[in-house]
């Protein structure tokens, strides 16, 4: 038995019924050729013979002179933390995404080691999805991420121990040792990269911090230090819903080459266009631009070697109603908030301490996050594996991460890259971001208005509609104009019959 | 907005993440003969045109000024109360109370109203189930039960509506009206019957109330108020097992009749067999015999009219391997703790009162009853309609209730009667109660070990098989001596995969 750190015992500490601290990853495979009907079942009769977990996985959490401390799980049951689903009639991708959306609503029970790991079959075609929860007290985004990834395969024949039953060698007090191990961390990639690990709550607190730090009091109006109160920046409730979505890497690319931009730009973009649109449509628009908090490497823009790990807040130009003004006003917010950075040798430290201890932030404590936001919304954009992989012969097709929302931040974007795509994941409180899953509808419909106003046909042309399996319905608005394609892309609101 | 009875709000104070206070019914349906694969996915769009909640299904908690209040949700969406579900293949049973059991373990939204209602599919024979989850706060047993059948129809081609658009002008507030009109509960059978709902949190302090009113201390050593440590009696934990089985009225008259208990006490020894044979597996069963507090109408039984309603603590006699002498002891037991009842004119009134304020008992707040529990169990053995009833033309099979596990009280018993089957339903925290699947193999067990001790073929002729749809398996025991049944109902301890 031992304690947790301040950090890992601030996301047990901050945890609520409306306010679940656990990140999750939603993977979709399809089976390999020939795989017979029950090829799920013995995926999980495979998986369900490795009995041991091993740590993290078999730790659970106790409260000693309180103070949070890890301890072996004596009962550990793979029966309940390993989990079998189906997805109901007809079995759409917007059954899979409710689902996920209720399941990450769930608090997972304290008295065991903070992990479930559920595959869901019903998909078409056979395909299926795994979706696995972890708490963030038990591992953080890095070694999450490494781990999902060391369970798979780069091989079609290849087959490794579920996420559980690896021995890495990993634990959650060995976690700071384990990140400045470069070597382990390059089996799923770039170190640096990696570590844009989404740390979704971040509070009011940074803000002081950055002002103390950054000299806040010299900068300009256009600085993106004046968030405004938005509808992401209130209490949230219980219930969540997640909606998700990949588009091709080298469409966001060919955005970027004709603008100028980088992909990380063009992502803010592309996020900023449908947040405008999703906000215009509730007719909550704010009249100044709304912030985005990017955790961002700077490795491979500077310089610098080694674990080049900070954030910036990137203005979104959300009051532009441009699509091209509106990208080229964030690549001057992300270019001034880089030259910024760079002007700070101690910012990168501080930034990553100030990301992880966020939750305790005293903004979000207190509330006064809700009139005076420092950000409106977190957009993290973690680098994935590159190469296909395999689950017991069953392709990797898509990868989401699943985040989470917090108080005053009731909406999170992240992502991911995986292969040649990129995929949008939006984890949003229920209640006070509704009908999240128009947003994958703005998300299409901005990004065509990019391509639109950029006369871009080669990088339409290029796009792979393959990679868009994740979404609700095809895009009626794809290849309209910005205008028309915001317009469009708002259905007139109807009720559902439970999904 | 009104404020909530001090009843009612005990049900949300005292609500944590291990001790989630809600209760749920659990119905199985036969589609009508010629229903298409899509009977369930037409029920779901019938009842998703159902938008409107009507009173209470309407109302969410909110706490102003320290008093929680009903408001009504002006976001109401039914979306997220009803929800389609479908069994994992191989769609058993066994996967129909693996669900169940993990729905039952989540918390509510509160931010909404407090109820939400599953259909799955996905049982063979195109049969299907509901899981319909209310909080104790919004309604209690007698109302939610009452509701629950008021949603079905007498008849194969009745169609009511579901039963959140019903309007019954039950209101939170109302309810000490409701439960006094006879009118509007005949409709489910006997009003006094109706009120032995299951109450599931009785505290320690209920034990100083008995003493008081009761001169326990006039009591010998016989009576069933010396209750020893069990398994069943320590904290609990988040997790939730929920396991289920029917069995022919007749079945249980007969062995009544052989014996000259009435069917209450058979019940009780019943599950007070499987409950020797399940501590005796895990070698945990106490010297002294268990306790259980049964809420019991006197309705029937004394020539007293009205809303005869009380509660009786029963020597369970587990402690005695004989089952006809154990059964002979509870109905000893029983028969005097009815007398000393009868004797104790206002008792009634103030068992009633305790039942309700449960909850608050200072026992289960202090952590006491652990060390002296006042009673080891809680079994209720709640009626319901004897005539068949239908949704949509499907027709009701089974009728389980899913009750409350509470810290100190980590295993409920609810029996419920539906036509002319009784309905054992086991909720128990999963933690504290490993392996409760079990416990059918041992109500099997401890049903034949009466059948065979009574020599009573004909009762076992007059079993109906096809009532036994809900359980793990059959039983390999159901025809063996009482000791054998025991041994023999102990299967190997096996790792099962993921269901």
């Amino acid at each position: 038995m031992h304690a947790l750190s301040p950090t890992d015992s601030a996301f047990l500490w901050m945890e609520t019924r409306n306010q679940p601290m656990h990140v999750a990853g939603l993977n979709l495979y399809t089976p390999p050729p020939g795989a017979g009907a029950d090829f799920v079942s013995r995926l999980l009769a495979r998986w369900g013979r490795q009995l041991q977990a091993q740590p993290p996985f078999n730790l659970r959490p106790v409260l000693r002179m309180g103070m949070w401390h890890w301890e072996e799980d004596t009962e550990f049951e793979l029966d309940y933390h390993l989990r079998h689903l189906a997805l109901p009639h007809p079995g759409r991708i917007r059954e899979l995404l409710v689902m996920v959306s209720r399941l990450h609503g769930n608090l997972m029970d304290r008295n065991r080691p903070l992990w479930e790991a559920y595959v869901i079959e019903g998909l078409p075609d056979g395909r299926f999805a795994t979706y696995i929860k972890i708490h963030h007290a038990l591992v953080d985004g890095v070694t999450g991420a490494r781990m999902m990834a060391s369970a798979l395969s780069p091989s079609a024949r290849g087959q490794k121990p579920p996420l559980w039953a690896q021995q890495l060698g990993v634990h959650p007090a060995s976690r700071a040792t384990a990140q400045s191990q470069p070597g382990l961390l390059q089996q799923i990639g770039d170190v640096a990269r990696a570590g844009r690990d989404i740390l979704p709550g971040i509070g009011a607190g940074l803000m002081d911090m950055l002002r103390a730090g950054a000299g806040v009091t010299e900068v300009d109006g256009a600085l993106p230090f004046q968030a405004p109160p938005s509808p992401f920046n209130v209490e949230i409730s219980g219930s969540r819903r997640f909606a998700a979505q990949s588009y091709s890497l080298d469409r966001l690319r060919a955005i970027g080459q004709a603008s100028g931009a980088t992909v990380n730009d063009v992502t803010l973009a592309i996020c900023a266009g449908a947040l405008r649109m999703y906000l215009l449509a509730q007719k909550k628009l704010p009249k100044k631009p709304l912030i985005a908090m990017v955790p961002v490497s700077l490795h491979g823009e500077t310089d610098a070697g080694g674990n080049q790990i900070t954030l910036l807040l990137a203005n979104l130009a959300t009051h532009i109603e441009d699509p091209l003004a509106r990208l080229q006003a964030i690549v001057h917010s992300t270019a001034q908030a880089k030259l910024r950075l760079s002007r700070m040798p101690r910012l990168q430290k501080m930034a990553h301490g100030m990301t992880t201890i966020a939750p305790l932030g005293p903004g979000i404590v207190t509330g006064s996050a809700r009139r005076r936001p420092v950000f409106n919304v977190v957009i993290s954009n973690v680098p994935g594996p590159r190469k296909t992989l395999y689950l017991n012969g069953a392709r990797l097709d898509e990868v989401y991460p699943v985040s989470i929302a917090t108080h005053y931040l009731a909406l999170n974007i992240t992502i991911t890259g995986y292969g040649d795509a990129l995929g949008f994941g939006y984890t949003a409180c229920r209640r006070s971001v509704p009908a999240l899953q128009r947003m994958l509808d703005y998300t299409d419909a901005s990004i065509a208005a990019l391509e639109q106003a950029l006369a871009a046909p080669a990088a339409v042309a290029t796009a792979k509609p393959a990679r868009k399996a994740v979404r609700r319905k095809p895009s009626p608005t794809g290849r309209k104009t910005a205008a028309t394609a915001a317009a469009a892309a708002v259905p007139p609101r109807r009720r559902r019959r439970a999904p």
